[in-house]
């Protein structure tokens, strides 16, 4: 079990005028899942993966270093959350790769694998604005997430 | 000189609350690029690149099936449109591989790269929703704007 | 009782640079507590106030004729969702004016209003494309939702 | 003459799954062409409106406290940019009316206005975050853009 469930809803607004949701909305929709898991604090995120500290106003901000998606089927308007699929695929020193698959709603039969996908995602110290290692602790706690990363089938 | 060179223009809207472009309004610059050259008639688009049936209304439309994005410096706001260099990676059987380099305004010394992306487009028929094989005139008109793909670096 | 709850979730890209609610996402906000109530089908919607027929694929789609928004306070990122409330302002012969206050999420103490809307929207009929009358039962049902419309406080 | 003529170009990602550009997308134009017109500096902005110190960075920000649209006829796809025509319809004490017509491309023959709108933003200063009156010379400087208000035809 190191696969996270993150119930991502679609907005209206997602579609484009070929009635799919839009290739760029596809990473506001990863972006959410990441921090719906990764930001701490109150109740949130999840346990052992997300910290307090991340997140506006935080000492930690992450930026995006690089994104790779496999479009494998138009998404329609779905009343239902998307069930994005999340988990860590590597650890490298100040960086992390993040694999997804978004999948159709749970409960549908049989499930659509709308999207594969991964984000290297760097931590930045919020205060000198420059990539930091990762701690062992956070090193610890995250790899309880680890499983193999995406293999992408339609790199040329 | 095969680079087509796409004046881009920021929106303030693009920016997120971390004060630069998002990770996802990333690839809204990537397709406005896109459509600047690809989508012809009236004018638009680029001579040889270009075909009029593309597009809304057209008797071919273009599905994403891959994107690959390496962010290397963050954008900030800029008012000039922002430099968007973009050719052909490579042609297949019913898609092409779009590369671009997103650059600083035209005039900035030195040239800043913020970013690097590959999309891989597959042409589909309008009609029966399927991919259609590119024909021998599209490929002959669109070899004139092949140059090497990009090498990604951070690829893990 | 003629206020419903929508409860909607705020995305992270919502924010622009000033590290608030963009202005243009309020409106996506308020279409999308619309969407949640009106477009029914499948366990969707209010009862008596969606119809099935709404939305995509319906016989009926609803073009906004007029918004107006008072923004009170600026809306920062929040987890928890907003409490969009909701209700009919007015039903006129065509049209509906949805009205709204969007509220600090459910728990919050005291409530910040962070805003206050309308939006008359119109009755059009998918197939003319022209706007088509209420129909009797459509009134009496959505009667049961008619409050006091917004007075705005600020026009000039 | 005193409106101003803003060219601003749509995006594809403005449209929605009906095809035409989104409610919500109008404010973003809006909000284009009034950065357009009133952030200043190398270059940019109208001379005598615009001010260097405005926008990101600058000593006062500018908040929406109000806005109010028309949608007269839907925006479809278009390649040339509107001609946002943009006016002010009053000047209050830290507050600006902004007002505009949301015009098809310069050269289409008969006009379409698309939509009328109005803004009113308030100046806020960037340290106190409080709203602060307009300066003497701003008022003498803006008042050469004042003309009549628009008088919204389908208030309820």
């Amino acid at each position: 079990m190191t696969r996270l469930h993150v119930p991502i809803g679609l907005r209206w607004n997602d579609l484009d005028a070929y009635g799919h949701v839009n290739n760029a909305a596809m990473l506001t929709l990863l972006e959410e899942s990441r921090i719906s898991v990764f930001w701490g604090g109150d109740g949130f995120g999840v346990e052992g993966l997300s910290d307090a500290a991340f997140g506006l106003g935080g000492d930690t901000i992450t930026l995006i270093a690089r994104q790779e998606v496999e479009y494998l089927a138009p998404i329609p308007y779905l009343r239902e959350p998307l069930d994005v699929q999340l988990w860590i695929g590597r650890l490298g020193g100040a960086s992390i790769e993040v694999c997804y698959e978004v999948c159709s709603p749970v409960g549908v039969d049989p499930v659509v694998v709308f999207a594969r996908a991964a984000s290297t995602i760097v931590l930045v110290d919020t205060v000198s604005q420059k990539p930091r290692r990762m701690t062992d602790a956070e090193r610890e706690a995250w790899s309880a997430f680890v499983d193999a990363p995406i293999v992408f089938a339609k790199r040329s």
